[in-house]
């Protein structure tokens, strides 16, 4: 195991290019089956995780930076790929950061974990903020909940931002894009339930959640779509005691995913 | 009531650059005690909680707009203000949105409810994303968490960023900032709970929470200060039985402010 280090000086490299591309563009990423992490932190929880790096970039003045020489150990030591080693000026033009610590890696998107049709899903229809979208993922699977359905409304899950925001989440899911929500939903024997704040919702605490789940939540702003929650079994409120009666969606999910942790705990 | 149109059409106009000022700058929103809110929904919700209106800007071209045309006729008849009509280029220059719907407003920033002391308390340390910011308010305000200390190191919550995160949350809660948590927090009789990874940790679902309490989140990242910690009654673990081990700042604390909610209900 190695690192091979590779200089690069022109912008117009074709290499460069490429993942300028991973960067900025979904369809290049959906093509190539890539996308870039920037960053010690995601760095460290992709190596964790064993997902395969294809290749790393490295800003020279980076090179000396202790946390990053350390990483550049542990690299060495793991991985058998090139290291593109550019100036920092070149280097800003890949990085989706506006302050990048100095390395990146192109990671391949991996091929998605076959399903059990026993487990607890989080459905999402309709997410466009990459934070918002990030931090659900990182939710869920801290909650323990690995299948994620996405509706073609939601933004890419392996956008750099939604990556970031993942703080690794991305790496120990079974992300579904491009679903047909209603027709899943449809055909399934499991619990879906749907949060509402229509006048026939029921508490969240009053929902027996040990069993598994399919939870659904909708975009910012304009919520689940009605045709879906029409199909859910229950729709669900967050008794809000206060004077505001909405929830951000990703802490209305981190509410329900938790309940059922507590549940299945206590 | 009514509304006092007034046409302007110069950049130079020093309403607009004040009101500039106010889009852009912490200080000039701290020596004013004003900021700025944008867009239908924020500007129905200060209406709906009596918050005091300084003055609106429109957009030429947005007056037409069904949305805006109502909220003007509501506008007409609760405030007696002046409306700065900019062409759309001009209000741009203030709007700060990168797509302004066409309307703004310059809200007075409220003197601050007095404590009680017997209430719950949400303080936060170093929290510096004002979208984080904007959840965790909105969260507190659901759960009928009404007082928010933020220390120095804090975002400002009167940002319009977090403004618009918080959906109208700034509108019902009692903000006190540049707090001085250590020594609040060492003077206070309340339950003070701190999430921590620690060993020393308890899980949040053997917590009584139904007495008042103080919670105490840090910042993203750096957590909560060691000094702090040091100083709460408990030391907070979500149980996280997946295979992440972290949440975001303003998930945890709705986790844990609606488990306090579940726990006074049931």
């Amino acid at each position: 195991m190695a690192l091979r280090y590779r200089e690069i000086s022109s912008r117009d490299n074709p290499r460069l290019k490429a993942l300028r591309a991973l960067a900025e563009d979904a369809r290049a990423r959906r093509r190539e089956q890539a996308s870039l992490i920037d960053g010690v932190h995601l760095l460290e929880a992709a190596l964790d995780a064993g997902w395969p790096v294809r290749q790393l970039m490295l800003a020279a003045e980076a090179r000396e930076k202790a946390e990053i020489a350390t990483l550049l150990e542990r690299l060495s030591r793991e991985l058998d790929v090139d290291c593109l080693v550019l100036p920092g000026s070149l280097f800003k033009l890949v990085s989706p950061v506006a302050t990048p610590v100095g390395i990146l890696a192109e990671i391949a998107l991996p091929p998605v974990m076959p399903a059990t049709g026993t487990e607890d899903v989080l459905a999402l229809a309709g997410v466009q903020d990459a934070g918002n979208l990030g931090s659900l993922l990182r939710s869920a699977a801290a909650a323990g909940v690995k299948r994620i359905w996405l509706d073609k409304g939601c933004v890419d899950p392996w956008s750099p931002k939604a990556l970031r925001a993942g703080m690794g989440a991305q790496f120990v899911l079974a992300l579904e894009d491009d679903c047909l929500l209603d027709s899943r939903l449809r055909e399934d024997a499991r619990s879906v339930r749907v949060t509402s704040l229509g006048a026939d919702s029921v508490s969240l605490f009053s929902l027996d959640l040990r069993a598994a789940q399919i939870w659904v939540f909708g975009a910012e702003g304009r919520g689940v779509p009605a045709e879906l929650i029409a199909l859910a079994d229950s729709r669900v409120r967050i008794p809000m005691p206060g004077k505001v009666e909405s929830l951000n969606v990703a802490a209305a999910a981190a509410v329900c995913l938790f309940e059922q942790v507590r549940q299945r705990e206590c």
